[in-house]
Parts: C-alpha cells; sequence; structure tokens
C-alpha cells in the first residue's frame, strides 16, 4: 500500500493526555518509518510553537521547547489558515476539552485537515454540530476519529461503528462509563458484605484527594461526563439525541450544595446528606442487591437514561472494580448475552493510546 | 479520501460462515456505494463459479447459482492467475478451515490478493508459513486480515495489534477462548452451590446434542483449538511460538478413548472416566475455587499453557455464562487491571460479521 510519505502533526493541548500523547508520537515517528511524521505546530493554553514555512519541531524536545520559547497562541481562524496551507496532509490532535475548538472542528475538516481527538464535547453538544461534523468531514475529504471520547483506549467508539457499519443491530448499551462514579459505589456498596461501611462523603473525600475527581467533584456528580459518553454512543448507534440534557440524568448534588463557592466547601457539607445515600444503599441490600450508577440506552423505546439502578452482585456491573468502566452492547446478532468491554476508562497513558491508536487508523486512510 | 471505485472479491467456502458472509455482502454491497464490491469467484468444496472475463456474479443468487451451475473448482494455482489478472484489487475471503488454502496465503499476497480469513490454520502452523504470510504480504503490498480467528467478531486481533503498535507492553494473556469449553465447565462446575449435579459425560452429550461441539468432541476436548489461539495472540505480542504443539497444552480426552473410533462411540464410554473430573471439581470446590478450562500467556517467562485451573467465584473468568469467551489483556499501560473483552466466540452471524469487519478496513485500506 502506498500510504502518504509525509503527514504533518498539529497538537493543540499538552496536559496529562497531551503530554503523553506527543511522548507516544516520538515512539511512533522512531517505530514507524514508513509515513514520515512531522510536526508543524503545537500549542498549549497561552502559548503556541510552529514555523511559517511549516519546518518540522522535534517530537522529542517539543513540550519543553514550547513552554520556554512559544508565543501567544494564533486564533482558531489563523490556525486553520496555516495548517491548510501546509504542503502534505495535516491531522489536527486536540487534546483539551475545549469547547471553542470543538465548536471549530467543521471549518478545520471542510479545508482537509483530519482530526484526532479525545474531547467529548464535539461529539455530545448539540445535534446540529454533530451533522456539521461528519458533513464537513465528507465535503472536505477528511478523517475525523474520537475513539477517546468514550472508555478512554478501550475499543469502544471502533466496536460499536462497526457493528453498525456491518449491518447488525444495536438493541441496547449499557454500563459503568465514568472512573470515579466506578471507584466511588465499588467502595460506599462493596459486593461482600464484609465490605467498608465507609460513608458517602467520605469516599467523596478520598477520591478527591487520591486525584480520581475533577477538582470539584461536583463536575462529576452531576451525571454530564455520563450524559455525554451516551449521547456519542446513542448517536452512533442511530439515534439523533439532541443533547446531554434532552434526556434525565440523576444528579448526585443535594440541591442545597449545587450553589457552593467551591469544590472544598461542597465536600465539607457533604456529610449533612450521607443519611441519603445510605438509604439508597441499604435498600438495594435488602432486596439482595448492590447499588451502582450506570447508564444505558434502550433502541427500541429511544430510552436513554442515566442514574443510580440496583444489581445482583453475581452481575458484571456489580462485580466491577477500581475505578475500571465496564459498557455492554446487546445486539441482534449477539443475542441475550451483551459483547461487553471492561478496563480502565480513564487515565493519561490509556487515554493517549486511544488517540495514537486514531492516529494510526487515520495514516493507513489517508491519501495523498 | 479516494477509496478504490471497484474491489473483486472472491469467496471460498460457503458453510456455516460463508454462507452469513455473503449474505452480509450483499446488504455491504447495497449499503456502502462508495466503493462497487464485484464478486468474481464464488467456490465450495466440490464446485466454483467464476468468468474467464471477470464479469460480476449477483451476489444475492450467488450461492444458489454456485449450488446449481458450479463446476469442479480449479487448482489453487489456477485460482491465483485467474485472481490476479482480474482489472482491480482482488481481496480473497477465504471462509474455509482448509489447510491447504491456508498455507497457499503467500502465493496469494505475493501476487497483490488480499486475504480475509477466519481460518485459524495459517496464523497458528509453523512459524515459517507466519513470517512468509507477512514477508509475502508486504512484496504484494497486500493485507491481510484474520479478526475472526480468535473470538469471533470480537475486537481480540484488533486490540492486541493496536496496543502494541502504539508502543504498549502486553505482559499476560489470560482467558476462556472455546466457547464450547466455556459451556461444559459453566455448566459442570457452577459458582451457586444451587447448580447441577450432573456428570461431566452428560454434560458433554448434552452439548453435542445442542451442536455446541464439533461432530466428535474429542476435537475440542483436545485442547487443540485453544492452542491455536493462543499461538495467533502470542505471536502478535511478540512471542515467536514455533507452533501450537510447542508448549503444554491439557487434553481432556481419557487416554483410553484416544483412539476410539468416533464421536458416538466416544461419547458412549465417557461416563467410564466421570469420576476423573468429578475429583477435579470437587477439590477446587474445597479451595473455595471452580474449575475452568483456560489458556495463558506469561510474557516475561515467556510461558503459554493451556488446561484446567481453578479461580475463586468472583473471578471475571468464573461467572462467565453459556458459552461466552472472555480475553483479558494485561498491559503495562492498564496496570494492575486488564483490558477484558467478553461475549459470544462462536457462531455463524458473529463470525461472519468479523470478517465483514474485516472488508471494511481493507476496503479504507487499499489504494487502486
Amino acid at each position: 500500500m502506498s500510504s502518504p510519505k509525509q503527514v504533518n502533526i498539529a497538537v493543540i493541548g499538552t496536559g496529562g493526555v497531551g503530554a503523553v500523547f506527543v511522548s507516544q508520537l516520538a515512539w511512533l515517528a522512531k517505530h514507524r518509518p514508513s509515513v514520515h511524521l512531522s510536526l508543524c505546530y503545537i500549542a498549549m493554553i497561552d502559548k503556541a510553537l510552529y514555523h511559517p514555512d511549516y519546518s518540522e519541531i522535534d517530537i522529542d524536545t517539543a513540550v519543553s521547547t514550547l513552554e520556554s520559547t512559544g508565543r501567544a497562541p494564533p486564533a482558531i481562524p489563523e490556525i486553520i489558515e496555516y495548517l491548510a496551507g501546509a504542503p502534505h496532509k495535516v491531522i489536527m490532535v486536540d487534546n483539551t476539552s475545549s469547547g471553542a475548538i470543538a465548536e471549530s472542528y467543521p471549518q478545520f475538516l471542510a479545508r482537509g485537515i483530519s482530526i484526532i481527538t479525545p474531547n467529548k464535547k464535539a461529539f455530545s453538544g448539540n445535534y446540529k454540530l454533530w451533522q456539521d461534523i461528519f458533513s464537513a468531514a465528507e465535503s472536505g475529504q477528511a478523517l475525523v476519529f474520537h475513539e477517546s471520547s468514550v472508555g478512554a483506549g478501550m475499543p469502544i467508539i471502533s466496536t460499536i461503528k462497526e457493528l453498525v457499519q456491518t449491518g447488525d443491530e444495536v438493541t441496547r448499551i449499557e454500563g459503568v462509563f465514568s472512573g470515579t462514579m466506578s471507584f466511588l459505589f465499588n467502595c460506599f456498596a462493596p459486593i461482600s458484605n464484609t465490605g467498608s461501611n465507609a460513608k458517602w462523603s467520605d469516599i467523596v473525600k478520598q477520591a478527591k484527594e487520591l486525584g480520581y475527581t475533577e477538582p470539584d467533584p461536583r463536575d462529576d456528580l452531576n451525571g454530564l461526563d455520563v450524559a455525554r459518553k451516551l449521547t456519542i454512543l446513542g448517536r452512533l448507534a442511530g439515534l439523533p439525541i439532541e443533547s446531554p440534557s434532552s434526556f434525565p440524568v440523576e444528579s448526585l448534588i443535594p440541591k442545597e450544595l449545587e450553589n457552593v463557592a467551591n469544590g472544598n466547601e461542597f465536600i465539607q457539607r457533604l456529610n449533612e446528606f450521607d443519611d441519603e445515600m445510605e438509604k439508597e444503599k441499604n435498600a438495594a441490600e435488602k432486596a439482595g442487591k448492590v447499588v451502582r450508577f450506570v447508564g444505558s440506552i434502550d433502541m427500541a423505546s429511544k430510552q436513554v437514561k442515566v442514574g443510580m439502578e440496583w444489581f445482583d452482585p453475581m452481575h458484571p456491573i456489580a462485580t466491577l472494580k477500581g475505578s475500571d468502566n465496564i459498557i455492554s452492547f446487546f445486539t441482534k446478532r449477539y443475542g441475550a448475552m451483551p459483547l461487553t468491554i471492561r478496563g480502565a476508562g480513564a487515565g493519561g497513558d490509556v487515554t493517549a493510546m486511544g488517540v495514537t491508536g486514531d492516529l494510526l487508523k487515520v495514516i493507513t486512510q489517508l491519501r495523498e
């Protein structure tokens, strides 16, 4: 196969995922000599590094050079103009969680710039943006891949796409889509009775201290992250979901704490509401079940929901450990027993791997 | 992306998987109008259908036309000669389990004919054939995909390839790789104590009646199917495994029954050996475990093995149901908790889907 000889790479975002991706890119550049990967643009929130003549930036030292010599980044239209003028095909890797960049994907794609990203925003925003992205990709003959937007490096997006593209019919999707929620509930309601009796507020506090939550845990507890992932999977399965707020999402933020000033104050006052969570846990236990925070999509009824549900202790969702995700696809071909994928759904290494995996796919599909 | 406008498809084998594949191909031809999929050759064991001018065979009626008008199939070198002369790129889909066709893959590939197959033989034969296949693919600029050779339509091969190609390091692979073995042990040693006390020989008999075993159950019980799958995964992970017989494989065929005439006689006499299996099951139970038939690869010690092992009743391998497969990849990036994929690892629909999924991948990567 005659892959392109050279591909230009632009990287936006050098945070947790971005920095690891750049190191994986460096590894790839050394181990995939059939395609020359030329880094032509790299940027962080307030700095950018690039050369008007598209000359190559050394990948190994890119992040430190950016930090020491980067200038103020250009506006997004200027970035697009710059990349569209490059002498070879360009792949823009968006490792941010920026809504503004997400909204500009159609402009990148329409100019023939392919996009790879773990950023959920674009694919779980309003449905019009979703449509614009894929029609721009078609008109610009560009590719857009976002494996890490659900389940990090696990083969979730590629699997549901293949099910649909080969003519299978997805009937139901269910699972634990948030590493934070997984950790919280696996600690709070362990399947063995010998488990801890720790209070909900103490577990949330511990999770925050371990770095398993966002700086403000309410950003996990509001269920929006799970709702965004379901929006993406539902759309790929064929449901034109309007937005992550167009279906019921159970928030675990007590009403009284919705407006407290910050995450620390939230954590300090959360114990006032431990009884409510304890009640839910005990009710589940009395029914011989354990409580978990799950998302599900039922294709026939078009019902999408996010919230607490009870599971038999032998159910794969109940036996999950640590902060693992689990996602099950029920389809016509798989019948009563779903195809299930389980593992780490967050973390820099595995999220970056999903991005690097997408890069390999884009490279093999791109034509000069 | 400018995919090829036309791709020629040759299908060998129209049995359980092959017939379903042809129906999925018909679906695909109607739903993927960007590439014209032209069936130019179709064959079963004693018949072949093709035209010297490569004119198209109607996919919808191909199998019945083959059955009614097919002639004796040409020898493999003639098939290769015919396909290599086609006016567009050719993909040969081998839906047989033929060793002779598998051994000729290098000749197909060297002539630029891409190969897609669920046939394990080629990838789990001797290591020289493995090397010949991939070097012929490179010299012929052809592609070779075999997702369904392990775990049917589940993303097993694609996942391990991506782990390796993005620079992750596989440390251990373990799982239940045989739907038959899964069914037998899930019935024989269920995790709940209220489970059946059925005898081993009765379960094997029932499995045979349900069509879950090969016509002669010894072809499942000898462990070779599992050994072949481990050979493939081990090689993809980087171990140059010489053959499926170069590591310990526990056979569940009693020595005394190795040479009985056929499957029926085997089934009739198997109850003489129920005590041995009962002993294993009880010993595991006394240790608070259940017995399962698993395969594993430890990359550091280069140890590959297939056989019975004991698992905690909460272990994902123990809680497997029906005839599901489960395969776990332990890697450097995933750390202590593996990436695990579970679901149907056999059956016409899902095996054919893996083949059709590979076809989509090959199409997007092929160049005119």
